[in-house]
């Protein structure tokens, strides 16, 4: 089954908000077999609506709408709906109660403007809408299933999951799809795609490979489809045996997990703890690890060292050390890590230092040269890398390389 | 001048990624005076390309297309492009250098992969890739510009900035368009809408007030379009003449300015310095700062402090103060506060402690409950905030709020 996503509103089309429903949607339908072909995103205007209809009918089996439904004088989705499938507005009383009811709720005057949200085409199936004032509706014509939800992301979630996907997987019969999504680290992309050339020559015809790749990582998704669900779950799983086999604790996890709870789960398993002291990084580097919640078990703190002289009187970096290396160096990277190791009393201590940019570059030391050192209280390693001529990249980079070899780091350790 | 931007990549369309950079170019091609009609997403697949461009050449004068540009064999942008508009591939000998030049900075080994990104259509003007392999191309056919760009974001909106938008702007005549946005920060929305009532009321029919509320700040924005640069630019000043006077301090800069460089403005004026302790910004509130080239100039640094014994060990808070108060106190953030100050010898010292969540709530400090200190070494002052039951919401408040508090004590220490 073949889907097309059209989102309605002027706010999209001027760059104001972000449509991430679409994406949610694009996830959801994927998951129980329904392919999208493609996205859109219209404005508010009957005529472009319309046309824009008519033009995916002809190519999908399932429209879903978002957006366009609140009760303004901007929002017309429901009535060029009702107009396009040639039916009338009545008034909904189960939504009407509903209305009233809500209002009530918040404490809000019952304004007509809002009871108008009850009034829905007669030709469509309403799909409730128990956290808003506006029904999603499902309707039909030649073969093309049309659903329109309101925008507000948990309004338009909670009638997809109780409504729209069950009545999907009810009505239809659908291809089965299985997704892996293996998440490496240590690799450039040209460099993952020559190690994988045989791989790739021998991949199953009916498996895809997708490179994937962010400032986290590289993600290999492997995907088949077809109507035996264990069969294509085979052919995914074989060819990821493979790729593990290939490419071995590169790769650090699936799906959806972060490079930082693969460390966490490491550093769970063995009750150790770390600290970070950053200098170029900035707090970055911190600031990814105390998103996930429950980082105090493995997380002491961090040390952001911007001078010289905090290098000196915080982290305690012999002075001597500086002049003579200067602040980028193996050395002054290396004391850190040490020193904010014993500092924090952790287990493992992670330093970062160099020049971020646009200033402070020289020809020994352009913009974008990294110094990343590792340690525990017997050994340290530390790395250089030159990374871009951007600050932001420059900042990123560093942080997840900084975890990247963390993790090594602690990998040895076993 | 009508616009259609495309995406391209199955990662859009199975929701593994949101297309950000829709709205970023949108918001980019409206201040110049394009208008979106349309944004699109479709596949990795040659047809369906081609018939997508088909389809939205007759409707507009210019196409951006972003992704599909990669090494790897799913990227078929450029060949598809080159096909569609009837040209020959050819090595580009700046291309080559620049990929050869990166590869050797970057130390890694020259992949013939990596060099064919070298390889463009004849028939394009080649838009050059600062940061990146994949160059931009830019087609015309019919009267409509078609111009491809790499889908990786930072890329993407250096060859934008550098190459595209100034190019519209000089070979088409576009309706004149006026914008200020200016930035305030202390009021919720829903207070600010209430406090600019009557400026509403009274605001010029040909000028149009926007809200874009978001962590950092509201965006008030102004805007106007006509035919005469001169007039709509005297219309919109004076209503931010009249936004002045109602709000004062609160606005804090204009455009794109960020809280953390106005805040930088300030204190590089007065040649003064700041640190930071954080415990439930985690770092967060460091990486805002040092995210601002040259903020060495006024950032000491900052330290981290996610458990009690740090808090006592390196930011010297008394023992008895944490186990009397609790960590997340008025206490305790003065102190972190006045001690970070002391021990960084910086102006002023910035401090957060804070149940960030999801565990550590209780009836008394239910999650979201943050205390934000700042401190120069005469005064302190504190406030208690709850904002959120999420973690990533807290996080990001948390420092954006600490960040005003600081601007505030600032000012009065005129």
């Amino acid at each position: 089954m073949n889907a097309s996503i059209i989102t309605i509103g002027d706010e999209i089309l001027i760059g104001q908000i972000v449509d991430t429903n679409s994406a949610w949607i694009a996830q959801e339908l994927e998951k129980i077999g329904v392919k999208v072909l493609e996205m859109r995103s219209i404005s508010d205007n009957k005529i472009h609506i319309s046309n824009t209809l008519d033009c995916v009918s002809d190519k999908v089996e399932l429209v879903i709408i978002t957006g366009g439904l609140g009760p303004t004088s901007d929002d017309i989705t429901k009535s060029t709906l009702c107009e396009y499938f040639g039916g009338e507005m009545i008034r909904n009383k189960n939504i009407e109660e509903h209305i009233i009811k809500l209002s009530h709720l918040r404490g809000l005057a019952m304004l007509e403007r809002n009871l108008q949200q009850a009034d829905v085409p007669n030709n469509c199936e309403v799909l409730f809408n128990d956290n808003g004032t506006a029904p999603g509706m499902w309707f039909e014509k030649n073969n093309t299933v049309f659903v329109s939800l309101p925008g507000v992301p948990f309004e338009m979630k909670q009638i997809m999951s109780k409504h729209v996907l069950p009545l999907i997987k009810s009505r239809f019969k659908l291809t089965a799809i299985y997704h892996r999504t293996l998440l490496t680290r240590g690799y450039f992309e040209s460099v993952l795609a020559d190690k994988l050339i045989d791989f790739e020559a021998e991949l199953n015809k009916r498996v895809k490979l997708a490179y994937l790749p962010s400032p986290e990582c590289i993600k290999l998704r492997l995907s088949s489809q077809g109507d035996k669900y264990s069969e294509i779950k085979n052919l995914v799983d074989l060819e990821a045996d493979k790729l593990y086999s290939l490419l071995e604790q590169s790769i650090y996890g699936e799906g959806d997990e972060k490079l930082t709870q693969a460390i966490a789960k490491l550093l769970i398993a063995k009750n150790m703890t770390i600290a970070t002291a950053e200098s170029c990084s900035g707090g970055t580097l911190a600031s990814l690890i105390t998103a996930d919640a429950g980082c105090s078990k493995y997380f002491y703190g961090s040390i952001v060292a911007y001078s010289n002289e905090i290098k000196r009187d915080i982290l305690n970096v012999e002075e001597e050390k500086i002049n003579k290396y200067g602040a980028v160096s193996q050395q002054v990277a290396e004391a850190m890590a040490k020193n904010v190791q014993k500092l924090y009393n952790s287990s493992f201590g992670i330093a970062t230092t160099g020049i971020a940019g646009p200033e402070g570059g020289s020809a020994l030391k352009p913009i974008g040269t990294v110094w990343i050192a590792v340690a525990d209280n017997q050994d340290v390693i530390a790395k250089k890398y030159v990374f871009s001529q951007l600050r932001d990249i420059n900042i990123i980079r560093t942080s997840y390389t900084a975890l990247e070899m963390l993790r090594n780091f602690i990998l040895t350790k076993k």
